[in-house]
């Protein structure tokens, strides 16, 4: 019994069919073109909306958008909102600018999110990764730069996702995603120990200045937060002996507490100090606070396409000039952070990444109509995401609507948040992400992947996040070539109708990188046997010659020629074959049949007076 | 009938035996067991060289080294030394330095790789490629900067041989290193076309500045010689009528004149200049003549591991401190650029990179020792042996010895010889290479080997032939790797015994890059079958699984499950089963009656229901 029906997938995933049978067989069920008239009707393609309408991806979940995940993705995005304010601060001061360019961005980045976005705890804004490579780029130069530096990353981003460049996701390896995740989460957790502990002091500091720089106050506040964070957390899972509806209605409460924990702390820290300063006066307070937010709604405008700087005007090619790499830079490591992050977070492997891709550009093309910084995903906030329960991307209206009242109402409030409770609140959420499991199961399983995981880890560490990743790619990629290097060949000799033959049957495809093995093979074999039979190529795993494979087929077959072996292809495909230059001594046989005539051929040659 | 014997090879070609019987079959034949022992004993390994002495690769063919050989190899030499002395005094001046150490490293380069290279053709000594690498990292620093360079390059390179890094050469494919030796034939000839007309203008000049600076003394002797040499080549093509003794003897002659002919012009072309000056002046002469050969034999001692230099101490430490990175990237262009000259110029792939890497490693090794410069093979200077006939490395003595004698008593001698025939032996020699056949055919076979070649092509020319051949490399790479992200997958609904299964079967191995391309299959499939039938992976081309598709796999058995449906592997090697970890909706199965069996355990379920 053979195949009925042939499917073959674009790769838009879009099913054309066709109807074939199998081996050339017919197929002669009893009822068989009945049965595939009833699949043709039954399994025929869904109607697919407009390619630009699946790209707007809030519609393709908005219908369905229920009560209890309106609630989760508020309070997700209030914690989210009271994260980004502080972080956005800190970010544009690494950048070189002041805080309202950093809260432009986190506005705009969180409100186009909701449109576009496939991930829910992706959340898009100032970064640090972003500020470092603003910084390189613009130092000590006008802020309209950093604008068209955003403008052009956003269009850089948009055309990756339009071209469907999101296929270099596959690029990325399992063990480097959880090295990358693991290895962000570390540095996250390092950075934040000092904000925590109330320590002032720049860069790595010693162990002893390290300690003797602990202020009490932030250190208790700090520490009770993370106590009162991770008790928060396990409030989601008490269990209740009976199970009645008070019962029930008791452990949503619970949950709603749980998953509201991040706001709760930062609130009431911050309220904790408002009281303390009313009472006494803003020094009094023991503890390190927030910077001041100034207060300035986003406009609308063009990007500085031209403007005057000093005594200088910049037209639109000094701004290139100025730019330079980082037009490219910019927007590749934007996309490479943002695809990891969202790889980390993505259930079971959906992730549409050239719809990332293009949320991102709209979030930087848009962000430099407001006068933003570049973005992109933040790995600490979509830590602090999915530990609020966060269910859609619709968070992000909230997140944007707190970023906005902060730069309008609120502003005069936001002073008040101690630093040590937002770092509580970082390393609560971050500190789950390190996941060393992995690393003692790839050593059983797969030495390379745990070189990858181990390699990619330390580097994140040592040279920056970025580097890391690069490393895990680069040498997941080298691992494969040196794979398809070394193809495995099986060599023997066989017997057909009394005649011997050597058969040579390569394990996999042989690609460039395989064909000196592959010589080596077919000469070792022939060197062996003393030219004494014909050779057999086992072609069945062949998809393709290239140039480089070609030419050592030919060259191989002449040798065979001058000592009278015949090289014989066997199960090569038509269209491999057509591949191939008219070589006289080389032969191409299907069946057994076949292989046999050619063996035969050859036997009337000479060859017993050669042994 | 099945198989006797079966061998598997190991990376050093060394054959190990095993005796096994395919697919488990006993062999009964007639006299089946005197086969095997006859077999035995007749192909049974053959006793080879320990690997040291396998090293110094003369002892290979000098025994059967002929007179005839030595004859072309007597005429190649000397052509060679005639080029490679201006090529030295040249290449040194490029690099900074005085004449003397470009003309230590031609003889050592020459007479080291008589002993340990592979390649006749190929000839160590100073190149642009190493003089500008040498210019970037020793620019206005002491002499004996350098020659710890060439010390230290010469550790990289031996290093890479013994650790036998020689498989690199397969990540050069056929269509790279042809569009490398094209473009640098091409940069060469357009180099050397200014020496020809005798232009003293520096960098590239303008058209008119081009024709108004034609010497017309340089020009014609130029054009001159090219005529000569060129109509000398076809002189070894002469046939004749008859074929009696006195027409062989004749034909013989021809063909020694006709490899001579580099030598001959550039002795004539110098004779003539040495007449001119005897009976004139040497202002007198219309032509541009070779610079002075300063007179100093080498003398053997340690590299200068610290020194003096002006008023600093130089220690090992500083001298490493001052090279930097060069200490990695001067050894690893010059393995690249003399790798690719040797597989441009080798026979039927036959080339043993690590032996070359060894050879190289030991040149600039020993080199330093005698206080040369940092060497590798020349691309003109293997264009002009291949052109003057040279048969076996054994031509290098020569060479070897033209260097001292030009060190020595030749000194007052060279000056006397034209640019314009050394650029004209060069023009014609390399003129040769330039091959654009590829193009047409690589772009009816292979579009991705065309853009290869193209690609290689104009970066070789625009920015540098390291550059180009670095790019034909990484190009290739990527090309693969985006062939491995889209494997070719078949999916179709087949019937066992009544049953329905869909049957996915990837036409080669999955690595991480085609992990996301078999998932989106594997669920496009049940849900297009809206998860009616089990789901049936064929997985017999896989060679190994790693960490991304085991995870991939394990999440899409769990989806599978969910609905009720069964994931069976199909022909799974054992040692591939054994990476897998228990998944509970995972079946194996090998042959047709236990698919058979796993699907009736399937079809108890009520899949009926569901329709």
């Amino acid at each position: 019994m053979s195949i009925v029906k042939k499917l073959s997938f674009d790769a838009n995933c879009e099913e054309k069919e066709k109807y074939t049978a199998q081996n050339g067989d017919e197929f002669y069920g009893d009822n068989g073109h009945t049965v595939e008239m009833d699949m043709q009707s039954k399994y025929s393609k869904p109607k697919e909306a407009h390619w630009l309408l699946r790209r707007i991806y809030i519609l393709s979940w908005i219908r369905n958008y229920s009560r209890e995940q309106a609630f989760a993705d508020l309070i997700a995005g209030i914690t989210l909102g009271l994260t980004i304010i502080p972080q956005s601060i800190a970010y544009a001061a690494l950048a070189g600018l002041s805080s309202e360019y950093g809260l432009y961005s986190a506005f705009i980045g969180s409100i186009i999110y909701v449109f576009f976005g496939t991930i829910p705890q992706v959340s898009i804004g100032p970064t640090s990764l972003m500020a470092i490579l603003t910084l390189q780029y613009c130092a000590d130069k006008p802020v309209q730069i950093v604008i068209v530096l955003a403008f052009l990353a956003g269009l850089v981003e948009l055309a990756m996702g339009v071209f469907q460049l999101g296929f270099i996701v596959s690029f990325i390896p399992s063990p480097v995603t959880k090295a990358f995740t693991s290895g962000t989460a570390v540095i996250v957790v390092l950075a934040q120990i000092k904000n925590l502990l109330g320590i002032r002091l720049k860069g790595i500091p010693s162990f002893g200045a390290f300690f003797s720089n602990i202020r009490p106050g932030d250190a208790v506040l700090g520490i009770s937060c993370i106590c009162v964070l991770l008790l928060l957390r396990l409030l989601s899972q008490v269990k209740f002996k009976q199970d009645n509806p008070l019962s029930q209605r008791l452990k949503k409460v619970l949950w709603y507490i749980s998953i509201s924990r991040n706001a709760l702390v930062v609130f009431f820290t911050g309220l904790m100090v408002f009281i303390w300063t009313k009472k006494s006066s803003m020094e009094a307070v023991p503890f390190i606070l927030s910077s001041k937010v100034s207060s300035a709604m986003p406009s609308i405008k063009l990007p500085p396409f031209a403007f005057e700087y000093g005594n200088r005007t910049y037209v639109f090619t000094d701004i290139l000039h100025e730019l330079g790499s980082g037009i490219v830079v910019v927007p590749i490591v934007a996309v490479l952070a943002n695809v990891a992050i969202a790889k980390a977070f993505v259930k079971d492997g959906n992730l549409d990444a050239s719809q990332e891709m293009l949320t991102l550009g709209l979030c930087n093309l848009a962000g430099s109509f407001f006068s933003a910084m570049p973005t992109c995903g933040a790995f600490t906030r979509s830590a602090v995401s999915q530990a609020s329960g966060v269910r859609t991307p619709m968070a992000g209206i909230y997140t944007g609507l707190i970023v906005l009242s902060a730069l309008s109402i609120l502003t005069p409030y936001f002073q008040y948040i101690p630093k040590a409770s937002l770092s509580a609140v970082l390393i609560a959420a971050v500190v789950f992400m390190i996941d060393l499991a992995p690393v003692k199961e790839l050593w059983q399983t797969n030495k390379k992947d745990f070189f990858s995981w181990v390699g990619s880890f330390i580097i994140c560490l040592v040279c920056g996040v970025e580097l890391g990743l690069l490393f895990g790619i680069v040498v997941s990629m080298v691992f494969i070539l040196l794979r398809l290097g070394n193809p495995k060949i099986e060599v023997s000799l066989k017997q057909q109708e009394a005649i011997y033959y050597v058969h040579i049957v390569p394990h996999s495809d042989i690609y460039y990188t395989g064909v000196d093995t592959l010589r080596t093979e077919l000469r070792s074999a022939c060197r062996l046997y003393r030219n004494d039979f014909p050779v057999v190529l086992d072609c069945s795993r062949f998809m393709q010659f290239d140039a480089t494979f070609i030419e050592m087929l030919c060259a191989v077959a002449k040798e065979l020629g001058e000592n009278n072996v015949l090289l014989i292809l066997q199960n090569i495909s038509l269209k491999v074959q057509q591949m191939l230059p008219a070589v006289e001594n080389i032969r191409f046989c299907n069946e057994d049949t076949q292989l046999c005539s050619h063996l035969q051929e050859k036997e009337t040659a000479p060859v017993e007076a050669k042994v």
